[in-house]
């Protein structure tokens, strides 16, 4: 018989979350499974890693089929847990990471927990993939998000993913009928407008919360942005170098000299 | 009179760190600082933000001849509260970020919250230069690294940076007169090996440490991490645009249909 593929399914919202749930779901119908998740949510997290204290990690069985570990730690502490410790030495075929609640496209891949979950995985060299939708609703319906990972994960358990290179997938909020295909995208250039508001507390004491919104400055049509928000898929490779190659050239020119 | 440009300093290693002094000292000699740094130290801590949950920031005079403040937040958030509410609508000049206790090359570069700092620098437009030296000690020598922030900071101050592009600086851990000179470098593809060391708590429950040392792998000497343990200040050009084209290619063919 041949053997079943093991795969990690990570997330930053939490292991109570309906997007890992449906992702892990899905994840099923194509290996063994293995859930590492945090305990409570972790949005914004980007690649934050515990080593100043201690990690937990304790498995939950309120889904009885199903493998599902919880820990204090971030995302990308998730992965490490789970292919450092829980399957320590086995050969890990794909990790998938969220479906996010909310779109991680430009400049929000590298705010997002859930991109991280991927970024990791990578750097242990196990293929891998993240998926967010675009609602923030807790409640959100992932039929199309599923539905686009039903095609993703054995197109990429088939073919792999070059070392270095991990794939964030973003689906549009729309029903399964309305998507128009797969987009292969760049990032957009695009930045959040941030708020900072003052508040003051029972003790008379400020404090502040950030809020802010996306300003779609970059209109080609070939970013993530462009494709999530005109009902395709946007499938946006990511490599983990973030090397210049053109700006080692223009920085020589500057003949620094000690 | 010339205004004198507008230099914001933060850090991940916390306001009461070495490293930032060095630094904020520094870049005194070329501007008006304002230095808002994590209350505590946050290494490890990557592009986190904070926004669901409120953030403090407070200004504190231990040093009468300069501008200090600190926050419970994150590296990027000291850069937020900097830019979006104690500057706000103010043009800035540089931001550097900085000087870190421990090289942030190769790997380590996503997952430090110094290196964080200038990317978060970079999206708010202003040109930013994070900078490492190879030495964890809490009381290493800062000369050398304070000597290449002296060249580097009035280097960018003149020739700024494009778009999306930021710098990170790597020091060596030798006297001024060991280093032989400047590299312009790409980031290494190494790796962490890590460890989870699994303990057992004083209620008999398990509890799970990090650790782990970098594999050198990538033995080419245009790495950043060739240039540090060979004596030379690594200067990395990072691209805040994660995006691989080759790989926009290469799906390109998977010729996936929805």
């Amino acid at each position: 018989m041949e053997k079943k593929p093991l795969i990690v399914v990570v997330n930053d919202d939490g292991v109570d979350a309906q997007g890992i749930r449906a992702l892990a779901s899905v994840a099923q119908e194509f290996g063994r499974v293995i859930v590492v998740a945090p305990n409570s949510g972790k949005s914004g997290m980007s690649h934050a890693i515990t080593f100043i204290s201690p990690l937990r990690l304790r498995r939950t069985y309120y889904s009885p089929d199903m493998e599902i570990y919880k820990t204090n730690g971030t995302p990308a502490d998730s992965v490490k847990l789970a292919v450092r410790h829980l399957l320590k030495g086995q050969p890990i075929d794909l990790l998938v990471s969220g479906i996010n609640h909310g779109a991680n496209t430009s400049v929000s891949v590298i705010y997002s927990g859930t991109v991280a979950g991927a970024v990791e995985g990578c750097l242990s060299g196990i293929p891998s993939v993240a998926f967010s939708v675009v609602n923030h609703n807790k409640n959100c319906d992932f039929e199309t998000a599923k539905a686009a990972a039903r095609q993703i994960i054995p197109a990429v358990l088939e073919k792999g993913l070059p070392p270095q290179i991990c794939l964030n997938v973003n689906i549009p909020n729309v029903p399964v009928a309305e998507i128009k295909g797969y987009k292969i995208t760049r990032q957009a250039n695009n930045f959040w407008a941030e708020t900072i508001e003052m508040r003051t507390d029972v003790m008379n004491n400020p404090y502040f919360w950030m809020g802010g919104s996306m300003q779609d400055v970059d209109t080609e049509r070939d970013t993530d942005h462009w494709a999530v928000t005109h009902n395709y898929i946007s499938v946006h490779p990511i490599n983990t170098n973030w090397t210049d190659q053109k700006m080692i050239k223009e920085l020589k020119k500057w003949k620094l000299t000690f």
